[in-house]
């Protein structure tokens, strides 16, 4: 079998694997932005999902895996170790307590309040590191060998990748009606996981990959048919997706993927509080971007064939104390 | 009949008037507030309602109800007045607009201005007062006079307590379970319809009316055995209930409500953050206090056989521009 029917494969079974473990999300509706986008929009709602984002399916799969696998012959890993401040590190946190393996999450010293926090209410160590990509991987890598753990890449693993996938599963249940689905790319494994499945189960189903301007390598990497990931560490407001597509990501991605949306920061701005006031969902900026690519300019000249729109809101971890962006006061003190 | 039977009867017909017109607000449950709260809690979600909060069962109601009593023998109003500036002037424009008739607000020039951006989008007329009660009334009377208009009462028109009520009904068959409803208290108009439902249908659940402590009336007038209006205009970040209960809820109230609980400012604010960051639902202040009493030191005192609470979350209209009493920043200007 090729990779992708492998994939495919994984994401049924990945099903199965996280029944009962995680939420079946529900998909919301909102009229008022039907009619701003001119199509019927369903949003799936990841922010509800456990550790408030789409991230602990694939953490959980991959560390089920882990344990599956060690049951036959390899040895279970003895700890997880992971580097990531954000939504991974806590949904990996959350599955390690799951499965009872103790968690060491190496987060720079500098990452959200709410983020520590987080992590350590899933019953994770902290591992403090300077804010710098040398000085995580260095700490990461001695933990890995300290502790005798096992490091799980937020979105090149496969197995990770099927457990995102399982969102597309819950959609084409949800909503059978659904044209298209568009997804916020960061590293690529939500898009992958659900393009893969989309297209395994219903080609006739679009998969809209939408990202910001400021990180616009899977776009670029499109464009010119080459994995081309970000040159600098991108600056937007979309936090979750600041991380390029990779080497298990991108060739899912250039086969299955029917386009990439790019959308400016204020477009995501404009999206992510358009979903508060209208929909009372608290969102984080990054699955604003989803729906600023629906909203954007350039959606127009999709087909009108492109009625039914599922757009996943995959998260809703945001610093409460960061939304001063949104007063009239802090907008000025910004020179926006 | 006896008054309260008659607004048992109306509560199910304004549900039959409504039907159709307003959302079947979804229940929502949340693992990690049941663990603080040492309860088992159904959210009744009234921020996804049509206009942002549970307003509209009433004015949409109240207005229907008076059209339809035109068709009778009397004329059919020409205009709708309202004097408020929060989610029951919203509510109203919306109604007005449903039902084809021209809507004036008369709201006080310092309103937020989101309050006043939405109640336009609606379709209504704004039309300015000075931010006193006098200017208001003054203005209002005079409108009502200009217009030929009908003004309906907030929180003490028959019409509106019974369209309120409505929430009880879909609340009884979503939690058929439920052994209490706690429900924030401003002029009473829901918690007096929800009471007359519920106790006609199922008396052996609770109601709980919940109050913040700096606009206490509601339990002041419970304590007293007499109606006891806030003698000063209350300071509270629960901005929809700093009215006063009045003549047409407090006997429904003295006799159905089971008890009123009362919350700090402290309490109001920690309750409705706690709602942003695990649930991701932007609740207004005001839905928090409903939160905020089941939290409660006061509430552990309550019997562990009310295993199944339903919160009424009542609202979502906040102005996000607002939000910077969150921010640690904000926190230390207050003084907080």
């Amino acid at each position: 079998r090729c990779d992708q029917c492998k994939i495919t494969f994984y994401v049924k079974a990945a099903q199965s694997s996280l029944h009962g473990l995680i939420h079946l999300t529900p998909i919301l509706t909102s009229s008022s932005l039907d009619k701003l986008a001119g199509h019927r929009l369903f949003f799936k709602c990841e922010l509800f999902q456990k550790t408030g984002s789409f991230k602990i399916r694939g953490a959980l799969n991959a560390v089920r895996s882990l344990v599956c696998a060690a049951q036959g012959n390899r040895e279970q890993p003895k700890a997880v170790v992971i580097h990531s401040s954000g939504n991974h590190g806590q949904a990996l946190a959350f599955a390690a307590k799951v499965e009872g393996i103790p968690a060491y999450v190496v987060v720079p010293r500098t990452a959200p309040l709410c983020k520590k926090a987080a992590i350590c209410s899933y019953g994770a160590r902290l591992i403090l590191c300077e804010p710098t990509d040398e000085s995580r991987m260095e700490v990461a890598a001695r933990t890995v060998q300290e502790k005798e753990g096992v490091m799980v890449h937020p979105n090149q693993d496969p197995a990770v990748i099927a457990g995102q996938g399982t969102i597309a599963l819950e959609v084409l249940q949800q909503v059978p009606q659904v044209n298209a689905l568009v997804v916020p790319v960061g590293g690529g494994g939500m898009v992958a996981g659900i393009a893969v499945a989309v297209k395994a189960l219903r080609p006739d189903i679009r998969v809209y990959a939408a990202e910001p301007c400021n990180a616009d390598d899977c776009y670029r990497s499109k464009v010119t048919g080459e994995l081309t990931p970000n040159r600098h560490a991108p600056n937007t407001i979309a936090d979750s997706v600041k991380t390029s597509i990779g080497q298990n990501t991108w060739p899912i991605i250039k086969d299955l993927v029917d386009d990439v949306l790019t959308v400016t920061e204020e477009e995501i701005q404009q999206a992510t509080q358009l979903v508060w006031e209208r929909m009372k969902l608290l969102i984080e900026p990054t699955a604003g971007v989803g729906v600023a690519a629906v909203l954007s300019e350039q959606f127009r000249s999709v087909s009108q064939e492109v009625k039914n729109i599922c757009i996943v809101l995959c998260g809703g971890n945001i610093d409460l104390g960061s939304l001063a962006w949104l007063s009239p006061a802090g907008k000025e003190a910004n020179g926006n």
